[in-house]
C-alpha cells in the first residue's frame, strides 16, 4: 500500500503499538508473535499484520516480530527523533500541567518557549522553560523559528492566535482550545477536546444502563 | 438503525455536534440546514443526516434543523443531565488541571471527592472539592457511592487502583494514566492518551514534509 493512502485509524493505532512495544522492550522481551502481541493489546493478529503492512511489514514468517527493532522502526515512522522546535501558548492550569506531564523530547518535540498574557507568570519556569509575555511571541518566533505550537488558550483567542502563528512559521498545532482549528492550509492540526472525551464517557455510561443498548460497543473500553 | 449497533465513530462525533449546536444556540441561531451545519463543521450534509438518523433523525424536509431543540436532544442522548457521582484519583499537575479546567456538571458528572497519596495536598481544595488521603477512598466510596473515577495516577498504580475501584462500585473510568484499562467487564472506559496524541501530531508533521506522503490525510486537521 502506498504511504499516502494510510488511513487515519491505522495512523492513530501506531502510537499505541509504539507504547506497547516500548514496554515489552524495557521488560527485556526480544521476540513476540503477532498473536501474542494482539492478545496483549486487545486486537486481532490479522489487524496487527494489516496495520504494519501499511508501512512495509516487519514480521518474519515463523519468527514473529523482533521487539526492539520493531519499536525503533515505528518510532522512526512516527518521527520521535524530529526534535521539532515547539512553543506553548497559554500557561494556565492545563498548559502548565501538559508541559510538566509529558516528555516532549521522547516524542519528537523540543519545548523552547512558553507564552502567556498573565504578568504573574512572566519569569516563572515550567519544565525548565521560562514563561514570557505573549507580546514577545512574535519576536521570539522570528529569531528562534519554532515550527509547532501547543495551544492552551481560551476558545475566543484560538483562531486569531493560530492565524498569527501560521504567519510566523508554525506548521503544526497541538490544540487544547475548545475551538476546532481546521481552516488552515498546509498546517497539521491535532485537536484534543477533553470535553468531547468526557461526553463520550457520559454516553457510554448512559448506554450501559439501558438494556436495549447493551451491545453498543462504542464507548466501551 | 437499532441503537445497539451505532458505531463508535458516530458516537465520537456526537459531542462535536453538541458543541457546535450549543455555540449556534448561544448566538441565537434557531434554524440551520444540514448543508450549512456541514460547512461549519467540515463535514458533508449527507454524513450529518446519516449520523443523526442513527438516533432517529431530527430534521424536517425543507426546514432543516431546529438548533436549540437538536442541541438539547443530543444532550439528552449524551446524558448531560446524569450528574454521575465522580471521584478524581491523583491530584498532581494533570489531575488538578483537569478538575479546574472542565465544567463537569455541564457534561453529566458531579465531582464529589479527590484523593491523593501526597500528604501536602490533603485538606487543600481543587475546584471547591477537598483533597483527601487515598487511604480514605474506600470508606468514602462505601458511604458516598460514586460511580465514576477519573484516573490521573502513574501507570504502575493504574491497574491495582482500577481493580479496587471496580470492587467499590465504580462502573466508569476516565483514564489519563499511561496504561490501557481494558480488562474489566461491565465497566465503561474512556482512555485519554495524551502521549499518543502528541505522537500522532509528530507523524503528521513528518508526513507533511515528505513529498510522497503529501496526500496522507490521516493526522491533518
Amino acid at each position: 500500500m502506498a504511504k499516502g493512502s494510510i488511513s487515519s485509524s491505522v495512523i492513530r493505532r501506531m502510537p499505541r503499538y509504539y507504547r506497547f512495544l516500548g514496554e515489552l522492550a524495557r521488560q527485556g522481551v526480544v521476540r513476540i508473535s503477532s498473536r501474542e502481541l494482539a492478545e496483549r493489546m486487545g486486537l486481532t493478529a490479522s489487524q496487527i499484520r494489516q496495520d504494519l503492512n501499511c508501512f512495509g511489514g516487519f514480521g518474519q514468517q515463523g519468527y514473529g516480530y523482533n521487539v526492539p527493532e520493531l519499536h525503533s522502526e515505528i518510532g522512526r515512522i512516527l518521527g520521535v527523533d524530529a526534535a521539532s522546535r515547539t512553543i506553548l501558548v497559554g500557561a494556565g492550569n492545563l498548559g502548565k500541567a501538559i508541559a510538566q506531564h509529558l516528555d516532549f523530547a521522547k516524542r519528537g518535540f523540543e519545548l523552547i518557549g512558553i507564552f502567556d498574557k498573565n504578568p504573574d507568570l512572566w519569569g516563572t519556569e515550567i519544565a525548565g522553560v521560562p514563561v514570557s509575555d505573549i507580546a514577545e511571541m512574535e519576536a521570539f518566533c522570528a529569531e528562534q523559528h519554532p515550527t509547532v505550537a501547543i495551544l492552551c488558550i481560551p476558545k475566543t483567542a484560538a483562531f486569531d492566535t493560530a492565524q498569527k502563528l501560521c504567519a510566523l512559521g508554525i506548521r503544526g498545532f497541538w490544540n487544547f482550545s475548545h475551538y476546532d482549528l481546521r481552516q488552515f492550509e498546509d498546517v497539521v492540526v491535532e485537536n484534543v477536546h477533553l470535553g468531547d472525551s468526557l461526553l463520550t464517557l457520559s454516553y457510554g455510561l448512559k448506554s450501559s444502563q439501558e438494556p436495549d443498548e447493551k451491545s453498543a460497543g462504542g464507548a466501551k473500553g
